[in-house]
């Protein structure tokens, strides 16, 4: 199967003309042209309109749309439209909708609505998207099929329960396996037969809307509910794979959503998509941290951004307009990070229904003299006069962080010690290390291949699943610097704890023996104290840790664990071994890690370049560096970067340039 | 038909002695006549007394209450009683009771607690009153019939679920004026069929307790469950007309309650009633604009108050007493702002059930040696001097503040821009500036004839319905004053947008055009400046505006859109357009209008009355100016006001008095 | 019928080898036993391990657990294994699952799950207890049996609704007194047959998630719904009984826990146990008073402490350790508030599910070499130590507080004054002066005989059930001082006023009339002042009061009541009534009750000990002085306490010592 990936920046966005009338179509050709766009996604949630009923199709209007585009050779993203169902289908199959956490069975609303194991579900949507594929495979400007759309949510109904207990038996083979994973013995819940087993949910296992009595069952239907949909996707894949083998096709992803398990979703997707929706104030680095998760998922693969806001969101508490540059500095951050293409969430916004304050290339005054229009357009030219540059390059980086949606989902399940634990936020904590410092970063999964890096990062590895500990020992072995934390190798994949003392498989290697873990509620603090009399405060959790061969990098420095280790590290075979036993403020956590890169080749991409957000993509004959000044206060080029061409102006740049808010610079 | 309206302040309220013994019943008759109580409202919840069970009613005891007090000549409000379901007839017909936002399926319990679109209700609903008309409608001392008490709250059983669809047969004829007026190729969501169609509640639209992915549905739902109780209560009204011609006919409706369109409503009702509960923290600015409001729904028709608590609430979170001489200052309020009787909930307190802390006349203490009781006397003993004065006198306004339902609904709705916009509160905000001015207001509805006024001020005006930019367009070119706002002229009845640029169909004759919308998180702020170098704050929405023949009458402190236009100004025909951009500080908002009415013979009551509350109504033959002091600083009587009659002491004013805190004056 | 009870302390915990090989079944023996652990409670939630279907049991490895902990003498606390449904048995007869607030019938999962009206449910759980009894009834090391597990929570399903109806026919007889108990005149509620009642949740009756419409019908649910619970606990006992006659039986009860009225609970238990959980911010007079109320419970006879954890607990939002000593003082709080017994929950610590972060005797690690499990130890050898010394002692006060659970229910379910006010806060205001002045108190309920007491303090006494104000004019007229608050003596059993005035029965003997009951936002605040000139905040509600014969002991200071009554004593027969009409900062009670006192023979139990908590234990031979430091602060043992022999030491102590943080002495 020979795919046809994208030979140009694809520039574009979601389109939706159906709601307007023709003449208007014609105008968006123009306006879409002059701002450089190159390409549409289409057919989003169409299912009712393309099909009317269960015994008829309608593709005329679809027809009309895919012709006008290739017509004017728009790049087209065509979706199969099934991620909301018709009306009529959920009235004729109550079925097909799902039933929620309260268990209650919805109606006809919204979208994203479909229950996964609905086998009616399964038939019409595999149905939908091998008659599109059979009708617009051909057609050379179709690039790429978009499946459904932000797969989430989950289903408790009655046909996800039968479905379910299929799944364990598949998983477990016995039901005595089944009662030790669970650990049923706890409070009485051994079962004899499978279909004693029900979904966990407010009726049953969960406690509140988040935790559960038996975090194995609610793990266990958190893999089951991603798998499900998996296989909606694969289904629909397969279906359109009888009628075109060589388009790319993906589904768009939303970065750290909670309840899929992207890595395993990867695997199935010819490329990665997602949308990037940060709020007014989310951190910068919280956004790059997303991009570099997304490469992540297909080893570094370079990802599509599908969507994006031309200015304002409409669904956050409060919808900011993006300041005159910030969506051009973004979507440079996107490319920066690893992307292909930028794509926005809307090209002509709607008249109604909920999304109608959102923006879009054409607002609803409906001309291009806006000032949003105006800054699409510059940013479609500039991406029109890079041409190929770009396209394929890649991210090398020495420092991998390990990201586990099992281990998100089995972390913020656990009842204690504290609840205000949450498994993105430290993640995000150790990213941000070495965002400010520009240095590069994998975000990795636990299968990924672990020699590549000199430095891998493993927060909060609560859950480590077999295989683990052995390929980190090698790892470490063999000359890596190995950095894990407080709840650590505490259970397998069960949830079930490791016996014989924390950190469970990783005791050995990180030479220590953690007896107790402390809970801080908010209004505590402890610090911690380094060697050259450096101290931060810590909190949310303290580790008391006994030395069984490491050393001490930092002490508490109060309470009556005040003097005993906080942070430690181990010498292991080549490697070393850094345990962080406490949530460390952020300048301590710089402080370690400026010592755990100091004893490897790991770097920033330049000197000087911190207060500019600094990245590298690599092609065999080419290194591009992306310059963004995400901050108010201007900036100074460094050094280094003097004497590159800047790919957006065509000039050399000779000297020192300073940047102010948002300006960016593309360096070969 | 004849209409007996009150020839007296009717001075009383709920009478519900059912619950005593017969001997406490004719001490109550001494300890009202002492009170100076000249009425009572009765019957409220007594259904399941009156009617024990589908086959029988049982009025012995209501005749006898009725005897009582046509015997002592009070004045009877008479309620239907249909408020609150008799038990036995739920248990039969489980259909009676409502399904909430949840889709729960509600069983016996509370008030207020009848599916309007129950056959079954219905039929015993109607039934009902007709019996009590044809009884107690001769009686001459029978006032005024009270239906239902505070309808209120929502349905979504399968029986309003059809009902529904019926409804929206008859408002959009087609499939496809529905689908497009819903715009429902949003989100596939086309229907076929008119039984595609689900209630919008939490199983399908709905989004978390408040929100819609389609407003248009939403809206249209509130309208019909609007509609429905509407239709309970012209179906008791004409139950009673059968046999009652000539007694007013009220339902007591309650303030800016958000479910139901008291406009529409009030066509229907012979006289407004309402009931005024105040929290301890409630501006007196809101209040008073409460009363206008009520007594706008009838076009200034002089309403009653139901009710009112002679001093402590029990529902509220912290139930204050009301200090010494505020009941009294209340009360008066209530008369100032355009009522004609004054009426407490409740003349003696229950002795169980959850308002048994709920103020009364009588105390549980059971006489009248109490504070609450004597200050009720004097209050009683002050009406009774009135005699027929102030009745039927009228409040005389250049000043209409619109208040349109739909849009409440409509804006609140919204998904975006900024969580936080609260329709009433921003109604609240303009209404201030005239409150503290003692300017008199007359709140409006979008069909009110505008040409009365001077000053017409449309908050938020968000939701403009077919014909009413012509009639605002009308009234500027006459010489209006038209004051709009931000989040105005965005769309249609049906939500959806009026494209071609915000603010649609006010854009040309307020000389603007809104190109962007900023949303401001709390913690963030900007200023408005004006010309003369004054400046305030401003925050929550920012408009971006170009001048297209308007003038700028402040600009923007700061940000990207800094020194553009905030606030501008329009000559159009004769009159002006004044929009404001963004939510500005209360003194900016008098900054603002200041100059506004400097254009107008708007002129307050008389000078200096700042800090005192005045307000003034009319007969043919004479005025009445309400003076209240509703600070605790003393405040002089303006001297424009020295010479008139206080007609609560019946001595002319002749000097300039100090009103100390709740005093009152009532001059002529 | 002869009881075994202790003849040592029970010093051990919840065990539950089942999930663990038997390998490790020898070394928890060993353990133990190096702990000076001596108990067991096993089989809580083994049903569905010792009973695998309808049809069999299995009981081979609760035989081997029983035989190992024989052979090494250990008292077994054998559990009946009730509290967590098996699954088949829910998969079975669905009907034995409860049906929440919210109406919806749960599934199988959690524990705590049956409801207790389903007649399948009382078939099974009486015939395991029943079967039990049996078989191990007659081992004499069966020392105790253990009923269920804390029973709690509630049941909304059909059954219990028809059982409610039978409950209310056995209380009321005729529904004319049901309608006059419940005032369902009020919002037309009169019913007219049984089943015309349904059960008080979120479809019926209930506001919110706390409050209801008719505190009447939900007050009586809480009976009934506690009956029930207790019938379950009497329908084991009664199996058990059958076989066993003689071995003490219990349930471990929950402190304060509102659902259950443990007064009426305790008639039928031979001995009271309960669960001690405080959380990290928990005040240590907190933990004392439901110390001394589960004491108060059988009239002082020594409890046993079912639960506490050896540290951490998991199910708090922050879970901290224990501090080093922590355990040991509060192991000696409980006894020194007459416990005979200290349990752990639990020994072993669970390798999954919820509960698998509570801390055990042997953590996670499996060996002794914790500091968790040497304090265990150190603790087990000093109670080794004690031998049969303090074993049946009991505690001997003057001062009674009454603790009412109808009194909490009705008093919670007000709908006003005031949202904020707590039941148990109320009592626990009053419990902390004595407890910070060492002063014994029993926790008593409104049937205690009052005779015993000098003084008895009943904090909002708001319920009084009939014959207790004769009860409690008795107790005064024979010289006792009788101190009550603000929102007492307002409501009979069924919820409705005692009119004539407030305190109702209460007024004459506290010569007041309260007028009104004024509610404060947080915001506000009042003040009371003494004669002596001292003053205190007062916040809450304050009643303002007339003197009927009382005196002013503290008056208000502002607002339109300052200067009147705040706190009054009254002179009646021998004895005083203190009438507190506000809620006072804790110093100013403070300053109120050292006057009480003074007119008294309470005093602390020695002098010079505030800062310390000293409690005394008496037997017919010898009193035991408990002295703990709980407080950071270094504090010296008072000199009354020098000479006497410290049983922890066995020596004499001669001198001043000063108790550094959680130090303890035990002295004779």
């Amino acid at each position: 199967m020979e795919k046809k990936f994208f030979n140009r920046i694809l520039y574009g966005g979601d389109y939706n003309p159906n709601q307007w009338p023709k003449d208007i179509w014609e105008e968006d050709m123009r306006i879409f042209k002059k701002a450089g766009i190159n390409s549409a996604t289409i057919n989003v949630f169409s299912w009712a309109k393309i099909q009317p009923s269960e015994e008829e199709y309608y593709f005329e209007e679809l027809d009309e749309i895919v012709e006008m585009l290739s017509k004017y050779k728009y790049d087209i993203i065509l979706a199969t439209s099934t991620a909301a169902l018709p009306a009529w289908l959920v009235k004729r199959y109550p079925e097909v909708a799902r039933t929620d956490y309260e268990g209650r069975h919805h109606k006809f609303g919204q979208r994203h609505n479909a229950c996964p194991n609905s086998l009616v579900y399964q038939k019409f949507a595999s149905k939908l998207a091998g008659t599109l594929a059979e009708r617009y495979g051909s057609n050379p400007h179709v690039t790429c099929w978009h499946i459904n759309n932000e797969y989430g949510g989950e289903c408790y109904c009655e046909n996800c329960e039968k479905a379910f207990r299929v799944w364990l038996k598949k998983r477990y083979k016995t039901i005595e396996a089944l009662n030790q994973a669970w650990n049923l013995e706890f409070w009485g819940h051994t079962i004899y037969e499978w279909d004693e087993v029900v979904l966990p949910n407010a009726l049953s296992e969960g406690i509140g809307s988040d935790k559960t009595a038996f975090a194995g069952i609610s793990i266990d239907y958190r893999r089951f509910n991603s798998d499900s949909m998996l296989e909606n996707y694969k289904m629909e894949r397969d279906a359109i794979r009888k009628f075109d083998s060589h388009t790319p096709i993906t589904t768009n992803l939303m970065g750290t959503y909670k309840n899929l398990d992207y890595f395993k979703w990867a695997k199935e997707m010819d490329l990665i998509s997602w949308d990037n929706y940060p709020s007014y104030n989310t951190p910068l680095s919280y956004t790059a941290m997303c991009h570099d998760l997304m490469r992540g998922l297909k080893d570094g693969q370079p990802f599509m951004l599908m969507e994006q806001t031309p200015s304002q969101q409409n669904w956050q508490p409060y919808n900011s307009l993006k300041r005159p540059g910030k969506m051009r500095a973004q979507s440079y951050q996107t490319l920066a990070h690893g992307a292909d293409t930028i794509q926005f969430f809307q090209l002509r916004r709607s008249i109604g229904a909920c999304e109608k304050f959102h923006g879009a290339v054409i607002e609803h005054v409906g001309h291009e003299n806006t000032r949003v229009f105006r800054e699409v357009m510059e940013l479609g030219k500039e991406l029109q006069g890079l041409g190929e540059e770009i396209l394929g390059s890649t991210i090398n980086s020495k420092v991998g962080i390990i990201f586990d949606w099992e281990n998100y989902w089995a972390l913020e399940y656990t009842s204690g010690p504290n609840k205000d634990l949450k498994y993105v936020d430290q993640i995000h904590q150790y990213y941000q290390y070495f965002y400010n410092k520009n240095i590069p970063v994998d975000i990795i999964s636990v299968d990924s291949d672990l020699s590549k890096y000199e430095v891998v990062v493993a927060p909060v590895l609560y859950m480590m699943k077999a295989g683990l500990a052995e390929r980190i020992t090698a790892f470490v072995e063999n000359g890596g610097q190995f950095v894990t934390t407080f709840m650590s190798g505490i259970v397998n994949e069960s949830d079930n704890v490791y016996l014989g003392g924390y950190p469970g498989p990783l005791r050995e290697i990180a030479g220590i023996w953690v007896e107790e873990i402390d809970a801080l509620a908010p209004e505590q603090k402890n610090g911690v104290e380094f060697h050259d009399g450096n101290a931060y405060t810590c909190q949310l959790l303290c580790d008391i840790i006994h030395l069984e061969g490491a050393e001490t990098v930092a002490s508490y420095k109060e309470d009556f664990y005040g003097d005993t280790p906080a942070i430690t590290k181990n010498s292991f075979g080549q490697g070393k071994v850094w345990y962080v036993g406490t949530q460390v403020e952020q300048a301590g956590i710089a402080h370690l890690f400026n010592q755990v890169i100091a004893e490897t080749n790991v770097k920033p991409i330049c000197s000087n370049g911190e207060g500019l957000e600094i990245t590298q993509r690599d092609t065999a004959d080419a290194s591009y560096y992306f310059v963004i000044n995400q901050n108010t206060k201007k900036q100074l080029l460094p050094e280094e970067l003097i004497g590159k061409l800047n790919l957006l102006t065509g000039e050399v740049v000779n000297e020192v340039v300073e940047l102010g808010q948002f300006d960016v610079l593309l360096l070969k």
